[in-house]
């Protein structure tokens, strides 16, 4: 079976990079973005591109190719009717960072049978078509959302297209995703910014500023916007992890206050991290992809570090 | 005037990656350290080195060594009265991340008079003699104290040291040194430490872990001993820093749960690391060392973005 082609739906960093690997790997790949400016840049570079919409769709209908939604998530209500209305049957799947406010929208406007979430977990605090890269996604974990909806063709369609990228097909569930991605990456941002104002009032600071200020603050040169919409769109999440973090630390500073010792933060944060580098990937083997329970197995198999390598079989009658 | 011999008294990482870097600028340099398997180690590697402190101290008195104090800061109060008898003329200085505290252990012991705190603002998160590089001081800014007893000689003389580590010398107080030590490296280090256990503690995180977990929680892999001593040696400038995060963190908390926004917090984070990028140094010159308020023209330039990358001028008679 030839690999579905590909419709990019707007051509920031992720998408315009997932436009960039899926033509790489010798796909069918076209896409559409809003801003003229965009368009030319990527046309420039060699890619079939359009400003209009309703051309990338119907495209996309005519190909049956897999649209990928790429653009910021306050743009999905205003955009899937059009995708309803053109390219009904289509597979589709995002790379936007929030999985449960992607799919709330998918729902609203009645596409779920074919929609899988996904999300990359790549990324750069840099911005636009130009930043792009076909080789972003290159051994980076990709989910490949596994919720009760999800159609074992669709998410077969969707897992090729994260290893065509070269990225680790993590599956998991949109609500789980959330959850993690609100502590391994909203929360860091979040603490960033806090660490860069603090230290951006203290006289001296900037001039002796190393490693550990650039590293802990890198992510605070991200879009401003960026981080406010995967931040304001998972909430839900975001909250109790940022209000874990303000306990940890305030219990520290009244440790330190009171007794001299930063010792039950220091040692945990260590113990975690430790835990952390001994991490370990594994490849998911001998699930197929419709049996039974497959999208609870693999759930479990993503939250253990499993990951697929390689396309799985698929059972022609849905689980 | 020949360069000093260097006395280096404790070849962990930065001790270590001294005496490589001094014995390389072509100095007469040797060391100390209590741990017989680390002199072992140093000696291996062709440097002069001694398990036994009475030893190094006689000849850094011999030869007029300059000092440099690389131990951990509670052992300073054990070591310091055997510096004061044996090599009481020296000059000293150290290389230890809390300068007030080091400087009240000098003045309990009244070495004061021959000593310039420093501190390289470079690091890693090994330690000990092995992970120690001659070039680990490259391009990374040196503090060099200008306090109010510090004398011009002892003041060149260290300055001299920073430079031939390849570091950028930057004059600063001690205790303005410490406030923004708290602000760009022990908080970072803090904050680390608490995003660690709390993504420590939703299951799937570490499989999604990506850029941006990395790299905010780096410094969480630092030893825990070493974070505790210089957090807790700078308990008075930690915490002011600590709890302003905190307060920042919790503004957000509340907007993100009352208004669904974290724009304050983003909005100044970027702005705060985006000055941070555009921070630039510049090179100090037409400082005369010992002419009348040279050691407050330094200290101000050196909080404007100034360094030292050769070795000023000095006048005789001290200002």
């Amino acid at each position: 079976m030839d690999k579905s082609p590909v419709c990019v739906v707007g051509l920031g960093l992720i998408g315009g990079s997932v436009l960039r690997a899926a033509a790489g790997a010798g796909r069918e790949a076209f896409g559409y973005n809003r801003s003229v400016e965009a368009v030319q840049a990527a046309r420039f570079d060699g890619f079939d591109v359009t400003p209009h919409l309703d051309e990338a769709l119907n495209l996309a209908a005519a190909r049956n190719a897999l649209i990928v939604l790429a653009v910021p998530a306050p743009a999905l209500s205003i955009l899937l009717p059009y995708v309803r209305d053109t390219a009904p049957g289509n597979p589709i799947t995002d790379v936007i960072s929030v999985k449960t406010a992607v799919l709330e929208e998918i729902q609203k406007v009645g596409l779920e049978a074919n929609f899988v979430g996904g999300h990359p977990m790549a990324g750069s605090t840099d911005s636009g078509w130009s930043a792009g890269d076909a080789g972003l996604f290159v051994g980076a974990p990709w989910v490949v959302a596994v919720d009760d909806h999800v159609d074992p063709h669709c998410f077969i369609t969707v897992t090729e297209l994260a290893l065509d990228c070269g990225a680790l097909a993590v599956p998991a569930r949109s609500d789980e995703h959330d959850a993690a991605a609100a502590a391994i990456s909203h929360l860091p941002h979040l603490v960033a910014e806090a660490v860069a104002i603090t230290a951006g009032e203290v006289p001296l600071a900037f001039a002796l500023a190393a490693g550990s200020f650039r590293d802990v603050t890198r992510v605070a040169a991200t879009t401003p916007e960026l981080v406010r919409a995967f931040c304001e769109a998972n909430a839900g999440q975001v909250l109790p992890v940022l209000d874990q973090t303000i306990e940890l630390l305030t219990r520290a500073s009244t440790a330190l206050a009171q007794n001299g010792s930063v010792a039950d933060l220091v040692d945990g944060g260590h113990a975690a991290r430790t835990r952390y580098d001994s991490f370990s990937r594994y490849e998911i083997t001998g699930v197929v992809i419709g049996d039974e329970g497959w999208r609870e197995t693999l759930a479990a198999a993503g939250r253990a570090g499993g990951v697929i390598r390689s396309v799985p079989p698929v059972r022609d009658s849905p689980g």
